[in-house]
């Protein structure tokens, strides 16, 4: 029953930097025809960065896809020819100037209903400040150290911006024992 | 720092019953334009059903996004003029057949980056079966029942699809008291 649909025909309908979406065609088990559209977009990392004092890492960031700030950990697209944990580091420092020991938590489907793109998961252990984030008009962030704490009550009330997010958090606390 | 982007022109660049994208020229504090593609697609559920045994109720569901089964939580779309309630409800019926106590845990964005769309968290109490599923060419799933020790299992090894079924499955625990 887990068979891969037939695709009797793929054509790509919106392609550009962010987005690749192609309109597959595909042969139900019944027989019939069906139109299904997929992002074949942009893998991504999160990673959840923790201080030597135990304190996380979070970020009040601009986002216009919902046109307010919203509270996240550190986000990034993995650019053509990137490792995801090449990507983590490089966002990390780009947006907030800190460095972290990389602990690869798990690689998921970002949102296998719709897209074939990858999200992974990073721990970044003694995250410290060792630079100046870049000048960049569109990532518009504020950064925030919580403690465990105030992370599981954040959780709890659903102050993160997504169930992405959420699952975020709660795996790294999960790594860290906590 | 956080005022919204300045929007210049927008125009729906991609339309169909799932994908609703438009661009947006956005004026960026810096003085620069810059297009953004924001998907104003879907509205969406999760429901996470645990029966009065205190098993939880998992999928394993083909996704055409992926092109292969994945492990979830049911998941569903709100239709036009639905409450996110109905929706997990007839969801759960219609692929299940189950009947559960909804108690709404949260409502966060399904992907901030890049959609305006809302995703809402149930848990679903004292699940039972209370007739059959539709027969949907388009929702071939297998169910699965597992302890919370088992659960706990597949998110640490990441056996969920995506951080956003780990998120739901780790905010169901917390809401149960595990």
């Amino acid at each position: 029953m887990h068979e891969p649909w037939k695709v009797e025909s793929r054509e790509t309908v919106f392609k550009n930097p962010w987005w690749n979406i192609r309109k597959d065609v595909v042969r139900l088990s019944n027989g019939s025809t069906y139109d299904y559209f997929v992002n074949d977009g942009v893998d991504g990392i999160v990673v959840v960065p923790v201080a030597a004092d135990g304190r996380f890492m979070l970020q009040r960031i601009y986002k216009h896809g919902v046109g307010e700030a919203v509270l996240e950990f550190p986000m990034g697209r993995v650019d053509a020819g990137e490792t995801p944990e090449r990507t983590a580091a490089r966002e990390l420092m780009e947006e907030t100037g800190h460095a972290v020991e990389l602990e690869k938590l798990g690689s998921y489907w970002t949102f296998p209903t719709s897209s074939s793109n990858r999200m992974t998961l990073f721990l970044g252990r003694n995250a410290r400040k060792v630079g100046e984030p870049e000048d960049n008009p569109k990532e518009q962030a504020e950064l925030g150290w919580v403690t465990t704490e105030e992370l599981r009550g954040m959780l709890l009330r659903g102050e993160l911006a997504s169930l992405l997010q959420m699952g975020a958090g709660y795996r790294a606390l999960v790594a860290l024992g906590l």
